[in-house]
């Protein structure tokens, strides 16, 4: 297992090994919400992204990598949700077969898009000893290669291909914005804006109610989130390992939102610029909203991770 | 006022006098959309238009057509929705007053809209009837020049332009669809495609509902709408009589779509395009799929007109 951070080198070759296999997402930009917020944001619409998230990325990158007598044996995770689909969909591409343990009270959208790349639903109950557990007899079984979700560098990798493309497509921003959740799309952003900018500030958006980047960035140490309680049900898990060395070194803040700030974000992406984002994706918007005097002026990246979301249960 | 219909060099000369008040939209296509219909489709996101509709091109052309004069009495119109938000900016543009008869049960969202672009809002009873004569009590006392929706010249010209920039863009075109209501969108589109491309086909889409088009097509004669019944509800208007003559020289069908068609279709472009559009929109996809035998192996451009929808009234 690869265990150095990826250079930048390990960046652009990742990006050209994935490239057959994702959208090269486009940048909006809406003039009425840059006048809500008073600066100038640009959204990278990873909600257009395969499987409809930026898990594209890293799940593509890592199976890709796998040597050929690891592909024939499939890949396995867990997940509740994206990382699943797009596992499923690289391995089905890669023309392996996929085993994802899902808890059985995950999304029906989101068991459903596994179900339609192929991949092979493994239910367990809603916590992660189980997930772990059925996990390992899953691999034990099958000799399908773990590939976790967000605490991997072969994932980060993949994950931080999408600044790349960001600051390669504007590249005169102050200002890169991520949600975190486990932390593999804001480590890997974190670490190309490092690579590419030194003056890029990259900040991170989190809920409330699930707080653990915040307070494991403020103790310098990780906390585990328990009892995580929000609508941005992408980002209720702890943060990874790796994923914390890279926040610690090139992550400037984590600034926080409520629920109701995520909602009236997300309504506000709905309604402005008529794209149709997850709640964990509004998060940025949120934050950003609720600390202004921070970004008056700048001109500000805003990864919009995914699209999702249960049709039937908008908070709207 | 303007009795010829427009030659393409007008067609293109709106185009270039609207330039900079309009987006040149994207188009967009879903592997997975172009799967379930056996054909290839390229969607024109007038959804992303200012204001949210393609009713942005005709009213800013029928402003920026004004002599000075006319422009400093500002203009008038009676719509419940798109084209009360697009004349309303286009006037604000222009720095000139326009004043809006609305139904006093117009959606709250396109009322707020218009009070958004500066609109003065006059409302009266929602009927056909109370629209005109409020709006000639209006421009009696104003002296401002009444906008028509669709049944226009100048409107006609302007959403002809949308067309334009659709076949530009995607020259191999078997066929392109749009949505029919007053007939606005549709009579331009079909001059656009008949100027361009004789081989090129332009198939309608109406709600059942809402049949006015479809019925008067097929009559020879307008039949007027009584007592539409669709989700659709920028569709309800009976056709205009410029548009009659335009669809009967164009246009080569009528396709229908019930409501549950209408409601699926829409469903599918949120889930799988992740875009936001209104339901009168999701006509021709609904059409499409309920005629794919027509469509199978073709290259069909189809005209998403808008996005203006009330987010906590979604049919799902």
């Amino acid at each position: 297992m690869n265990t150095a951070f990826p250079t930048l080198e390990d960046i652009q070759t990742a990006h050209e090994r994935i490239q057959p296999f994702i959208h090269r997402t486009p940048i909006l930009t809406s003039s009425a919400i840059n006048e809500i917020a008073g600066c100038e944001i640009f959204f990278k619409c990873e909600n257009f992204q395969k499987v409809g998230a930026f898990k594209a990325r890293g799940a593509a990158n890592a199976v890709m990598k796998l040597s050929e007598a690891d592909k024939a044996k499939g890949v396995a995770t867990h997940s509740s949700g994206n990382h699943a689909a797009a596992l499923a969909r690289a391995a089905s591409v890669a023309g392996i077969p996929a085993y994802i343990v899902m808890p059985s009270n995950a999304p029906e959208i989101k068991k459903k898009a596994v179900k339609g790349y192929g991949g092979k639903i493994i239910e367990c109950e809603p916590n992660l000893k189980a997930r772990e557990t059925t996990l390992e007899s899953v691999v034990e079984k099958t000799g399908a290669t773990f590939i976790p979700p967000y605490d991997f560098m072969d994932v980060i990798e993949g994950q931080a291909t999408c600044a790349l493309e960001l600051i390669e497509d504007q590249d005169n921003l102050d200002i890169i914005m991520a949600p975190v959740g486990g932390g593999g799309l804001l480590g890997g952003t974190a670490l190309t804006a490092h690579y590419l900018n030194s003056n890029l500030e990259v900040i991170a958006a989190e809920p409330t109610g699930a707080d653990d980047a915040f307070q494991s960035f403020h103790a310098g140490k990780i906390i585990l989130q328990s009892g995580p309680n929000t609508i941005a049900d992408g980002l209720l898990t702890s943060l990874g390992v790796l994923n914390f060395e890279l926040i610690k070194a090139y992550v400037s803040d984590i600034l926080l939102a409520t629920d109701p700030q995520i909602i009236a974000a997300m309504r506000l992406i709905y309604e402005r610029m008529k794209i149709v984002i997850e709640p964990s994706c509004a998060v940025p918007l949120a934050a950003l909203l609720a600390n202004q005097d921070r970004f008056r002026g700048k001109k500000v990246g805003v990864i919009l991770s995914g699209g999702n979301v249960d049709l039937g249960k908008l908070p709207f």
